[in-house]
């Protein structure tokens, strides 16, 4: 099976999309697929490179501002642009620039290599004098030296000698995307860095900057090197930008390899230091070793992670496209975390969401423990903000995570969507609790995992109180932000159980692995056994709500009172609905932008009966618009858990290729990262029905008509698991580790080295 | 009784409070009580002078902005500054102003005589070098010329002849009032007029400005004149102001008479020859003459709306000063209304809110029915505004008026304490059957209310539906601000319920006094008889719940299942809430900002039994905190009402002197408006127990044991009668106009002329 995706796109807006679609990144660095010899002026295209959490702070307006509402805000910059390679054809005074906008594209193809780990542009270029020449671009952005961003450009002479002149450009006025038809995106807020240093450093250009308020620095230092020995340098500085210019004569295949290093403060306190000794570090290695390299860290990452679907290579396709995509995006540094559009645009602020705890973490923690580990260290990282927040909304103890944030604290301005989201802080706390299944890792626990997981169930405590015998938690948003400030949402109650049950199991096992650290982090925490003992309470008295003539868990105490959205009457080009009716109209109806009660059906799916699950899904169905992207994944999960299989595969189909074929009309803003997560869920939890719980790995594997079957690998507790469903059967294998229980249909077998479990159907 | 107010206050906390105390207005404009000499540079001052409606349009700044948010709002702006008249005395070369800051204060008051419409400063002043002088300065904001602002100043020689200077000064160089450490009132915002003409006309100076954004043009013609013959008059035309120099040798009592007259492009197209003309209207008429007129029409004023407390000098003082205020800040063109704080200061942007119909109209429909004919003509010019709105609140029909405005539409960029409060239009309704109660004005019926009527019914119709046999209104704000976005708010559905019957009571009234025109207006509105049916089906069905265990009105769907608020864990420090606790942590408890279902029960008392009433009143006191200006004047009516006398009275005393002794540490932002109207409730329909009904007037008089006795005059269908409460005996006097019936204590009583109802004790 390929892997490559490939496009041959030379029009205006495709290009526009494949920026994001072909971004290269590193959980470091972000570098948008801009072409290096640019566009036509006054083209649609927003220009990016990223660095994971690199944010200035900004004001936060408000019309009438109340208490605790954020003053300001981080917001991800678009930073030093370093991308602009332009390569001229001819003599002097009668030169061309290589374009696919210009002259005549013979061939053109761009194709993104994922097990390579770069991309590569590939163009046949003919100019209106009649010189012919190959072009291919290729991008690395490094996992082994993660500031390294290296162009690689091949030129071949087709008919001929060629004068070339190449003009390599670092950029340090940058400034956000703003569009001025669009308040969301503030052009008084786009320009946020000033230059503090542009400078010729030996054979490399250097530009530093700083961001307007929160003072961060950031850096590049690059160097353009033309295989031609015969080849002429000139540099030249202008006020806001540093070019190299090279002359030479093209007469064989010649190689540009452009070297940009790029970091920030951080990372290193002296940029210029830190970057040249990163120079001097990968001096020797050519761009076939960094290239290999490269493909040795996605070899190890596609052993544990790969997903083959058997019978459709537009999914196959997809699958692998998401998952590289996740990795590229995924900060590992446990300072940062995945933005909701990754590196690959600015959409949202580069913003932090529970979109990495619920969709991502999944997938990083069955595949790449080591990784789910940097992500989950990035929460602890910030806990003592979420202890501020807390407090500043009314809260004697406790952690309320921020509902976006880069550095931890609250981004959000709309509070009913925003803030009011507590349960965030129970996903967070579900996110460990998985880790610590898949893993079980109790050093990570000892250190970090407990106090999140007490810290959390504090919030429940406090802001939950007893009626009528029932724990309740009023005035809170559920996951579903068309139903906002609402009392006893199920999905938050019955996270914010497992919270509490949680926060209790881990102090029992803490206090029998390890007493005398136990009795440390009690001190530290100012924790006590009555306090544990009130987490139980809560538990057991969680109120989880069943409709007895539905036969439902309605979605909160008021949700069924309300009338259903009139959908008939809702033209199609209304949606999504909330850039169509205000936010009062929308809460009046039942109406659901996204799962919420079916996703809590998934996430913990033993606190109801199959009938109340199946009869939820069936009416949530009815009423959710997935104006989120957040939602057709879970869907698909749910309906074969239930088995409606070709309910999932519809749903499913939906998520795979949302940003391959621009479902949602926004993939140049950057690609939606949740909903690619989800896609792999939607294959392993969802086909295969993988659950992690205390008892070990269950499965309920389905098969949908339209594929030959699906493969994919698990890591779990050490070993390294293949599992394959076709129609003939449903095979786990131990690749490597100890033998393991698991449940299949709730069947128990016991899994060993060559010895794979079969069911065959 | 004494009809003056008076203050000797100098020191400049208190000298900023009197800003807004002793503001002069008529419903045209207001002036603040800056001093004509000023104050010490960089004091505390908010220099004002308003123009009812006269307004900017200013951007509303979102962090996130959602659908149906108002882009802008309207903003009350601080117009020309005319106040200014310094007065030197002495050589020149060693001259010194007169000024409370510089000399010697032999004596001085301030007096607002609530009698003469007027405000009066007397101080005798000793120059440093001794010489000796007494200054009287007048006030007058005239209510018979509207556009009148005359400045009337004496100076008497104490010891022996003074060379003296006036400079009287128009300053177009205005902006509102801005501080950087409150993030209510945005700098950025301040300045939005701009000069368009500054220049001489005849003997007077013209400034003319023009605002920012809205357009609208304020024009000033100011003229100063010195009764000394021999006096020399300069003219100084600067950038932004115009000064007159008068010089003379001042050896007896002398005149100074500064006129200025204010108007506005939404009165006059051609503001220069409007003020030209205007000047020569009253050019005869002395100073004199037109303080005549104005007693005259205060006297008027006073014979219908004068209330007289016995035996307790400051609340007497207190009633008046009040009803003077109010008097002062009505719109009376019928394309204004009364803002939050009248014409007396910028506070709430200059916005009209619901303290309009609720807590002012019932004075004025008693007391000056025309006038307020005019406040509610105000609300039918902005009906197309509010049927837009409701469109795009998604609704297909009905009006929705604004939470707070100036020109129409909505300016609140806080929904769940803004839009969401649809009971504004409710409120609305409300007032216009009351006036219709008070007057029987049936043309007035035909031409502005029935239209009302019908569509704020409407609105109930479209945002109400059937659930269970119950028609219920979801995901709405009551008046109690401290709960948010809830359904079926008591408040909201008594009020729409009221609406419902009387639109459909109008119709019926309508289709049999003028079938003709009913018809027209059924035509015009697009009204058929199965709409009608369905208002009264909505009536007639309207959720009213009672709690059982309670036996009170829930305040909503979901109040009483939350927890009351720690009120003692709460410091005093921490009052008003909304200053020190985020949203959504208030909206999580049982506390009320103000009267809510208290408040329902005073405007529709016949809906509930009385020991629902009784018992509702304290359940709700428990829980309140009137941290709103608006609720203790409901409170001391309802514990009239129950009985509970001498709370009654402690809630009056909080809202009588509200402002005269600056109780809420705010007035200095204006007076407080709807608090005022609500002295005057809290005495009529608190203690006397006055209420309009269908079947006339209704009395349950009480009078606190504090008082002798109290009376007051109210005009009803046309005849104006006078009430007394004493400890001895209740009587109402018919005045003049024909007999009619009324009710004290249900009992059905006939008043004559000369025949008065006496009830003795």
């Amino acid at each position: 099976m390929s892997w490559k995706v490939k496009s041959t796109a030379v029009d205006i807006e495709s290009l526009h999309i494949e920026e994001s679609l072909y971004f290269n990144g590193n959980g470091y660095i972000g570098i948008r697929g801009n072409l290096e010899e640019g566009l036509p002026p006054h083209t649609k295209t927003i220009q990016g490179s990223y660095i994971n959490g690199f944010h200035d702070i900004v004001t936060i307006p408000y019309g009438e501002k109340l208490y605790g509402f954020p003053e300001n805000q981080q917001k991800l910059l678009n930073v030093i642009d370093t991308q602009s390679i332009e390569i001229w054809v001819g003599e002097e005074g009668n030169q061309e620039k290589i374009s696919l906008f210009s002259g005549e594209v013979l061939h053109y193809e761009r194709i993104l290599h994922l097990d390579q780990g770069i991309t590569e542009r590939v163009l046949h270029w003919r100019s209106s004098n009649g010189i012919e020449i190959n072009v291919n671009f290729k991008r690395l952005v490094s996992f082994h030296t993660r500031e390294l961003f290296q162009q690689y450009i091949t030129l071949t002479p087709m008919n001929g000698n060629v004068p070339i002149s190449v003009i390599s450009r670092i950029n340090g006025d940058v400034k956000n995307f703003a569009d001025k038809d669009d308040p969301r995106v503030a052009s008084d807020d786009s320009k946020r860095l000033s230059i503090i240093n542009l400078s010729w450093i030996e054979d490399s250009s250097y530009v530093d900057v700083e961001t307007e308020t929160s003072k961060l620095r950031a850096a590049v230092l690059s160097h353009v090197n033309v295989s031609d020995s015969n080849a002429s340098y000139r540099y030249k500085m202008n006020e806001l930008d540093i070019e190299t210019k090279v002359d030479f004569t093209l007469t064989e295949k010649t190689f540009i390899d452009k070297r940009t290093l790029i970091t920030d403060s951080t990372k290193y306190e002296d940029l210029q230091e830190a970057l040249l000794s990163l120079k001097k570090k990968i001096t020797n290695l050519s761009f076939h070793d960094l290239l290999h390299l490269q493909e040795e860290y996605l070899a190890s990452f596609w052993k544990n992670t790969d997903v083959c679907i058997y019978g459709d290579d537009k999914i196959q396709e997809a699958i692998r496209f998401n998952l590289f995509h996740l990795l590229q995006s995924a900060g590992q540094d446990g300072k940062t975390s995945i933005a909701a559009k990754g590196l690959s645009g600015e959409g949202y602020e580069g913003h932090y969401f529970w979109d990495t705890e619920i969709y991502l973490l999944p997938m990083f923690i069955m595949t790449n423990p080591e990784l789910a580990k940097k992500l989950l260290i990035y929460r602890y990282s910030i806990l003592d903000f979420a202890r501020d927040r807390a407090k500043e909304m009314g809260h004697k103890q406790g952690a309320l995570y921020p509902w976006r944030t880069i550095s931890g604290t609250e981004c959000s301005s709309y509070y009913p969507a925003g803030t009011a989201q507590y349960h965030i802080s129970a996903d967070i706390a579900y996110s460990y609790v998985q880790y610590y299944l898949a893993t079980e890792d109790l050093e990570f626990m000892k250190e970090f995992g407990a106090e999140v997981l007490i810290e959390t169930a504090r919030l429940w405590l406090d802001i939950g109180h007893y009626h009528d015998g029932n724990f309740k938690i009023n005035t809170i948003t559920g996951p579903d932000e068309y139903t906002a400030i609402v009392n006893n949402n199920y999905y938050t109650n019955v996270m914010a159980k497992y919270n509490l049950q949680w926060a209790l199991k881990i102090a029992n096992i803490l206090k029998h692995e390890d007493s005398v650290h136990w009795e440390y982090l009690k001190n530290r925490i100012s924790l006590n056994d009555k306090e544990l003992k009130s987490f139980q309470m809560a538990a057991e008295n969680m109120y989880l709500p069943v409709d007895r003539d539905l036969n439902i868990n309605p979605q909160d105490d008021t949700f069924l009172q309300k009338e259903v959205w009139d959908f008939e009457g809702t033209p199609d080009d209304h949606y999504p609905l909330l850039l169509h009716y205000h936010p009062l109209t929308i809460y009046r109806y039942q109406v659901c932008k996204q799962a919420d009660t079916v996703l809590a059906h998934f996430l913990v799916e033993d606190e109801q009966p199959e009938d109340v699950i199946k009869a939820s899904y069936q009416y949530y169905e009815k009423v959710t618009t997935h104006d989120s992207s957040l939602s057709s994944c879970v869907f698909s999960m749910m309906a074969a858990r239930i088995g409606y299989l070709e309910k999932a595969y519809n749903y499913f189909l939906e998520t795979a290729r949302l940003d391959l074929d621009n479902l949602h009309g926004n993939t140049k803003d950057g690609l939606h990262m949740a909903n690619m997560g989800g896609t792999w869920m939607a294959i392993v939890a969802g086909f295969a029905g993988l659950r992690l719980k205390e008892s070990g790995l269950h499965f309920r594997p389905r098969l949908p008509k339209q594929w030959e079957g699906f493969a994919f690998h698990i890591r779990y507790r050490g070993r390294l698991l293949l599992v394959t469903k076709t129609h003939k059967e449903f095979r786990v294998e131990l690749l490597s580790g100890e033998p393991i229980s698991l449940y299949i249909w709730k069947e128990h077998y016991t899994l060993t080295k060559n010895q794979p479990v079969v069911l065959t159907v």
